[in-house]
């Protein structure tokens, strides 16, 4: 497994710097004959582009994907599909005093540590905007495992505050800048952040992601579990800091009795589960319930309030990050984690129908 | 990838089933000349071997670990180390019911959806019993860190029940029958799965393993990063239902001021972290701080309290658990979480040193 | 991907020592419901047996393979399916002369270079007899290509003696002890060989393989070329030093009009082609035509001959090689050459079937 | 392992279609600190440029690399290099014919039977010209083994016509249009290829590369074998029919006593070879000698001779291929094959590093 590159059929590959000249990846493996064009994949990146709110990052970039190769006609050829996306807007003076400063909650210590040779823009390919590829991998993910399967996302809580369950819609996330399915819960946060952008600080978020549709039977037992895929693949996402599945670290304080999803014939004939604690994977493969999954996103390092850091020659420094900064990067997570979803989901349809067809 | 296997560059792969005549695994990319014999890795089975205490399961099983290759006149040769176990009390019996039945909270519905054949007896390959492998392969891990790596571990909640935190001391792990580092949680505990054993349910638990002394710089960004990796293999346990590094789901509570780790010089002239929310782990590598990670534990789902469910022919049955069983997995799930825990760290080991010499 | 077991979906890993107590293997991926069991796969094992003829190797082992799991009544379950084959003759004082010796040819002296620690017992795991699991891997690879595909394959030349094509006929390589589809060829590497094995010297020889009924469209372009895949597989082969597909090296010699396969459609309606210099591959996907692959096998580097080499120690010294060896090893390749060839197609065809259905 | 990727840590992606905007890779693994720019690749790529003699394809083709991420101020960074180049030669219009009818020799038939949708512009993801990515990952793998590596390449036989052993100056293949090693042979060989373009034919040819200063000790036993991954990539050359390590097919025709290079402790006190017919390479791990492999490279099927041939529709049609075409792509072959030697010796590098230090 490529250290750069995750998925067992379904192969994403991820390139570039945020301050380079472009970012780009390749997906291959990808089923050919799938209509595809760069007008199925900007929706879901402009979803996820700076400027958006007042609550986001102000940069205002464009984030046009190009697709450059794999598809033919309108169609994916089956060859490696290659997304590119400019950088148009890099403002690099931001950083010129944190090069030599170690931001704390930031990787600059550890790729010092590592590499001996850190690039200090925008905190190199550990920046968030890298993720931008995988919300456009996502989007060819969603095609691949059509229109049967649904994703959903959102923030169910930020700063410590939880939506309303009983308040909440999937189908609303997109009428409020946090993607939370409680519009209640949206209007405290706005206030929220709006304190926490003053203050110079920064919030953590939990964000909730979701597909319906999903048949039993996807996933491989013990190593090539589907939840273990998951873990992996949301841990991967930059500021996170935890995954559950289901009733996650909630189950761990439930009773046997109480966790366990029972099952009963429903009207239809089918399989009706009572409960989804397992959140649709059960010994590492899909059980036909809806596949539901939670990251926790620790609150940005980047802040206004001075920290106590060192400099990589070894002297005690303060360091206050300047320039462009989310007060919340977890909201611009949600896009970033629905495409990781997608993209297990479909290199996990894939690897069923090669070994069971 | 293997769906069976994981690891990058020192990978295991397991074989064999519950109730099959043996279970094995293979463990190769392991450096050569290590000293390694059964009686380096024998010690860490028998800390998790069934009928340990009243609160473990009842099964007299003496899992003999035989080191079949890979060991020549005491020491590793670099070539595959293959480890097998003799399954010695196999009472298959007790699984009769369950053949047709799917226990809910149990994988018997997924296998079947996705095989459409399945061994019922003790679970299978889904079992606990295969992650005895898993706990001889940490051992070898252990071996390949060395003496400057020290892993701990022990339950931190059960039942919803935490310890706290100024009584523990991880030293004392081994004390009683919890691996729990705070006596006074341990009494309370024995109480508690003294009850539930008696009403036949089960409860959940968390578990938390770590390191201390792994240096600065292992791991790589983005997709093969170590919290990456270790999300994977603690949600590839057995009953696990959630993961967190460092102060995990609790960080997404805390402002960006609180959960960042300040750094200064300490007075050895080294690089002090002011606390360690991050768990050890930034941007993907490791910061030098000890590596902390939590797992989620489902209660068992193999209780004595009646469970409605299906048959495999469609009809609604009610489904009691008979045998033995674990009223808390958890705990047994502690030296797994531990061996998983060295497995990942000493593959980033030799990935890092792959890279970087 | 294991630097001990290849395969993308469909993976094969070996552990064991020639001389330890057993060897084995795990090959996961293989599809459910498969029947199977010994007697699918023993027939496969005793065709390679030592002490079948004269010609070869005087060990008279039983090579019993026993399944461990991943088969419950009498159906592959779509878990890992472990085999073991116990050691029964092991007569290690053959080799008291040569652990501190070098034999040329032989692996003894990288293994020393790479691990500084090596078991000189059999030539550890360089042995050929690891080959044994290849060829029972390669029994379950045949029953999952089905009955559709048919493997053959044989000895086409010995000491530089070639078959004559026009005597050719492949459906005959059991009847002599060589596995030669030519009986004439057959006769004399009888004499060849009784020569050869008198002298105290060894022989080298090709294999050639091949799979009749492979559907056109196996295999991905460029880096995971069924051609590419079948190259690695057969080097992999002990003693191999050349592979080729179709006319191979002898492609390299014709024009381009001379080696293009022209294609017809047949009396059927069906494309037809002329010729097979691709050896069925084309762009590293097959072509409908028969897959069709030669291995180039050295002769036996343990002969009984003395040889020029040095000690562990650095001094000069003369080697003769004791005990039971192979006149040329190339004859028992056949068998393994076979099983190569069917475990990489059926990986290609379960990874054609995750891309393309 | 990726479909379109290789390598255990130094991992190799492309992407991008011979008549797209661009083509590129992804180098990941790279360790840090290595001084890098254009400069070190663009000579590699110069080299095979199209329209350097009259014997190469009459496409005016600048290639000119760009170094898109994992460089900074000047050395590598460790984290994935991305490398692009731009197409600015595209003459589509040749290839109008060809949409329909399948060109015998040419990945066509087999890729509409794999995927039912192909792009007949330029060959497609199957035209060399994607190799010459493989030349500038190469250019970087040279860097990484360090100038103790020596890799030398050059045309060993073009249609059948075989240099001369005696007259073979490895320093001297940049003197002619073939990399011919032996200036008299190049002199037949430009009178053969006269010819063979006037007749609208094309030739074959056999590449030699080796690599001295290969220290002993690399590659993995058994599947990970150093030979076994050569095999894989050079036959993963496009037109590439079969590859042979040291005496290769030769070898088959030798006795052991002749095949076998006995070793004495030289002048130096150091191990020395009497021979080399291993091609430096034991069991699957380097021996210290040079490594030295040969690849068989079929005759272009791109010519102007009639062919008969199928179109989609499955009618008998003739193909004649129109526009510019190698007589001989095996010229062009020798820098591609020196660069998979590179990737794949550094890649071996850095795995023996991990195992061993």
């Amino acid at each position: 497994m490529s250290l750069n590159s995750f998925g067992h059929v379904l192969r994403f590959t991820s390139w570039g710097e945020s301050h380079g000249p472009s970012i780009g990846a390749v997906l291959d493996g990808v089923p050919p004959g799938i209509p595809l064009s760069e007008g199925d994949i900007q929706p879901f990146l402009d979803q996820r582009r700076p400027g958006q709110s007042r609550f986001t990052t102000q940069r205002r970039e464009a984030d046009q994907v190009r697709i450059l190769s794999g598809v033919y006609e309108g169609k994916t050829t089956g060859t490696p599909i290659s997304l590119l996306i400019e950088n148009t807007d890099q403002r690099s003076k931001d950083y010129s005093d944190i090069a030599k400063r170690y931001r704390p909650g930031h990787a600059d210590f550890t790729y010092d540590a590592k590499y001996g040779h850190r690039d200090p823009r925008g905190g190199g390919r550990s920046s968030a905007r890298e993720t931008a590829m995988r919300v456009a991998a996502g989007a060819i993910a969603r095609k691949i495992l059509g229109d049967g399967i649904e994703i959903y996302g959102g923030l169910v809580e930020m700063g410590g505050d939880a939506i309303d369950r009983d308040l909440c819609d999937w189908s609303r996330v997109g009428d409020n800048p946090f993607f939370s399915p409680d519009p209640e819960a949206a209007k405290r946060w706005a206030e929220l952040l709006d304190e926490t952008r003053k203050s110079g600080d920064s919030l953590g978020a939990v964000i909730e992601v979701g597909a319906r549709g999903v048949p039993a039977g996807w996933g491989a037992p013990i190593y090539g579990k589907l939840d273990a895929d998951l873990a992996a693949a949301m841990m991967s996402i930059n500021a996170a800091k935890g995954v559950e599945i289901g009733a996650g670290f909630e189950a761990a304080r439930l009773t046997g009795a109480q966790n366990a999803d029972q099952i009963r014939i429903g009207k239809t004939g089918q399989p009706h589960f009572l409960s989804n604690h397992a959140g649709g994977i059960l010994g590492g493969i899909s059980s036909g319930q809806p596949v539901m999954c939670r990251v926790a996103i620790k609150p940005t390092s980047s802040i206004l309030i001075p920290r106590q850091s060192i400099s990589s020659t070894g002297e005690n420094v303060e360091v206050v990050t300047k320039g462009r900064h989310d007060p919340c990067v977890g909201i611009r997570g949600v896009p970033v984690a629905e495409a990781m979803l997608a993209l297990v989901l479909a290199d996990h349809m894939m690897l069923h129908r090669a070994q069971c067809g």
